[in-house]
């Protein structure tokens, strides 16, 4: 069998079974989206370490003349530095590794450098080190990175409950709007610039939400977080893997622009699917109990400025994962999201 | 111009510049082989967090057919484990990053990791995680690899002095003879199977010198270090260069088996030229002042059962890097070691 076949989830789930070990000081390991570590040995402190790796293949996750080699470095750490916002941490460190063919301009991986950089000095991130090799393809942009969180400020995939409200940051579908104004630029042609200027950038230079879930750590209450990378419908999916429960998203509460909006009408899309299918929103999901989770959206508004919406409700397992249309009719959520090798 | 018109070590230098930060828990930042950081914040302990990533690139760095995958997955994590061990470190934790084409086999996939996971129990490092991609040409398997170290046992390639003597661990050049031999499989068509088999092991699946290097570390008075991956002759080149130092390697010493002597005869290759410019060895060379080498040399070997032979020394920086040759004469020592995109 081909892995393609096979699918993006299922093969991590594959190896994550060959590679799983039991010990004491990996908190979390393989089969999520950052590894929690207490490397500390014999004298746990109250923070535990933080690692994630994720990657931009050229052609796979952009396209070489599309996005500059300066909003490539930005974009390849942000992503990076959201999946470590979402568990509640503080990123440190970044090691770049690259794969170059041979033609490569100089001044092309300065930029990305240049971008790493400026992303990187935004946040508190240095770039501790790397790796450089030949490519016989294109070029292939791996970035780790280092951080650290307070134990007490963790947040998992795995503990949202029934009852729980699903709360979004900021707006959804943005990215994947963008991403359709660079396929088909003719696509809204009455889009005033900024508008469309403004879609391009939540594409190219996605912001990682580190103040945003650093206010949610602080504040407290919030019992499950994911960053969305993939698209709502996958992303929250993850959260009710790893939880064992459903899920109801109201469609009309999903935090939408209206230049989104607009982009979705043009091609013949429902503003919903956009949003919960798009993917590379790089916002924060996360989930509160009921009491406080209208008081904390609006406590995380006040400190950020960045809205926070509640978009749906935590199930029970058996109730399965389900979208309230605008019409009011139920139908079954389904994770759309991005996966390399999806059937 | 172009990264090929360049070289890997300009090229390397230049993007230092760009992101070298000045910060009290960077210890040793981008540039070198392994970063090593402080991250504990107000409480520094008596250890420092170590972090490394290499990567193995289809078609550059092997072959899809002449390697077996779970020899790949052990061999991506043995490079990294040998930079660890050079600096006198101890491997925790790997994520590992893979670019894959889609018609990939998941049996193939499955392989790595029995291998990436055989290499990591030997030396007590857990996979914790790591990313899944998608590539439009072969694999790429990028590594990654925290460690820790007690700061007395740094050994960075700095601290060389002149008048200390250089050793090596093991054998060297056994892996170039191995890969001639994968390249020309009637090279030395009288070579026995197990002469054969040793070399070609030597090349798939080199061995990280971790316990060598704890031992080097423990009994101390080791000046500077760093592990043969590019071949001694640009390695110790690394060491002049952070160290300010020259060198003089005696030809005659290089430690070669009588395996490698024969692949360098029949390929018209001086036993020498194979040893200094072969690379992949993952051999420990290291420097000591002249008055402790010999003792280190023996101790670690006793301890060990690896031998560890001197093999140069140290000069002034003006003195230049030189090798005497068998019959004596003295030439200039060129770094002819791999590099991605050499001139």
């Amino acid at each position: 069998m081909q892995i393609s076949d096979l699918g993006e989830f299922p093969l991590i789930d594959r190896i994550a079974q060959i590679a799983a070990v039991e010990r004491e000081d990996v908190i979390i390991g393989i089969g999520d989206d950052v590894a929690v570590l207490e490397p500390g040995g014999d004298q746990p402190g109250d923070e535990w370490l933080l690692a994630k790796v994720d990657s931009q293949v050229e052609g796979v996750h952009y396209l070489k003349d599309a996005i500059s080699p300066r909003q490539l470095g930005r974009k390849a750490l942000a992503v990076n530095l959201s999946d470590i916002a979402a568990i509640g941490g503080q990123p440190l460190y970044a090691l770049v590794s690259l794969a170059l063919a041979d033609e490569t301009e100089v001044a092309w991986v300065d930029e990305l450098y240049r971008g790493l950089r400026e992303e990187g000095d935004r946040y508190g991130v240095a770039v501790v080190g790397g790796n450089m090799a030949r490519s016989i393809g294109g070029a292939f942009v791996d970035v780790f990175v280092l951080g650290r969180v307070r134990r007490e400020h963790v947040l998992l995939r795995s503990g949202a409950r029934p009852g729980d409200r699903v709360l979004v940051t900021g707006r959804i579908g943005d990215s994947a709007a963008g991403l359709q104004l660079l396929l088909h630029p003719g696509l809204v042609p009455d889009l005033p610039a900024d508008e469309r200027e403004k879609l391009l950038a939540r594409h190219f230079t996605p912001t990682p939400r580190l103040r945003e879930a650093a206010a949610i750590a602080r504040l407290g209450g919030a019992t499950a977080g994911i960053d969305l990378s993939d698209g709502l419908s996958s992303d929250v999916g993850h959260i009710c893997e790893r939880s064992q429960v459903g899920v109801r998203l109201w469609a009309e509460r999903l935090p939408i622009s209206e230049a989104t909006h607009k982009v979705a009408a043009a091609g013949a899309r429902t503003f919903y699917a956009l949003a919960l299918e798009g993917g590379e929103d790089y916002e924060l999901c996360f989930t509160a109990p009921p009491a406080q989770a209208e008081t904390l959206a609006t406590a995380v508004e006040r400190e950020t400025g960045t809205p926070v919406a509640v978009v749906g409700e935590i199930l029970p397992l058996d109730h399965g994962r389900l979208l309230v249309l605008p019409d009011g009719r139920e139908v079954e959520l389904e994770a759309k999201g991005w996966q390399h090798w999806s059937k």
